[in-house]
């Protein structure tokens, strides 16, 4: 299937000069849906994953099937303030000043092998602040997997010490 | 398996006289993540479903697993100035104010059967907003199917002229 002509490239979103990469074209067609989900579930079989991590919102989009599809368990990470029991902290830089992303200290397990998956790797810093909160947990990150790669944004340089998969290139 | 075990209550979060229902210590676990959505995914097969609607971010969590279980698309409900192209548009109530969701206009097709999902019913105020967003493309809503349902405040009662099903009670 070609998944990547199930994106959509939209013009100035959300700023001028931008080519917004919109999912929800490749989401609403089931098909399309379980292909990606088959294929980014069996890179994280193949890296012995038994915990999937993703960042709000869209990591939840592409992270909970791909839990389901190895059976193992979903950790959302979020914004400052949304989850309710104790928390690591982790700030990481915007375009504009720095937010904060936490992940519930009880999440994982020291002998916990992670993958993280996002929907896109741009610069790679949400990545990165997700990398680190796992690691403050004592678990070990053995990948991070992608719908979308924007590899002229070269997020998987600043990556470079850990596994990086994506399936569709731009 | 004891689905509703696996929800963690956390008194006063976010604020006090709250007894917050955590969802992600049923996510991480993988057997009861698989259930859930095994048992939700039946839900909606048996109101025929064909297309699976969601509001961010939690409903993401429990929704797109369930498109996947069902082999149908996921279409994100989201809060204003997410999505990138052209949106249906309704404002809803907190409680103080109001805010805005969008759904995309080319999500659907008038001819869908659409369930609405998400992790919680409470006052069903984001349900109904996601019914508002669903009607106004034609399609119709066969039902809307959640984790957990705050029975003692009535979201049922708001939403009494659509099949409503949840699968553990407080």
């Amino acid at each position: 299937m070609d998944l990547k002509g199930k994106i959509r490239v939209i013009h100035d979103f959300p700023k001028e000069g931008i080519r917004f990469k919109d999912i929800t074209t490749l989401l609403k067609d089931g098909d399309a849906l379980r292909a990606a989900t088959n294929q980014l579930g069996e890179m994280a079989k193949e890296l012995g994953a038994d915990a999937v991590v993703g960042p709000e919102a869209r990591g939840f989009v592409i992270g909970t099937p791909l839990a389901y599809y190895i059976g193992e368990g979903f950790i959302p990470v979020r914004k400052a303030g949304k989850l309710p029991a104790d928390t690591y902290k982790v700030e990481y830089d915007l375009e504009y000043g720095t937010d904060v992303l936490e992940m519930h200290k009880d999440a994982l397990e020291p002998d916990n092998k992670v993958v993280i998956v996002d929907d896109l790797l741009a610069t790679g810093g949400t990545t990165e602040a997700c990398i680190k909160l796992v690691e403050k947990s004592g678990a070990k990150v053995v990948g991070a997997l992608f719908l979308v790669e924007l590899t002229y944004l070269s997020g998987r340089e600043r990556l470079k010490d850990y596994v990086i998969k994506s399936l569709i290139k731009f």
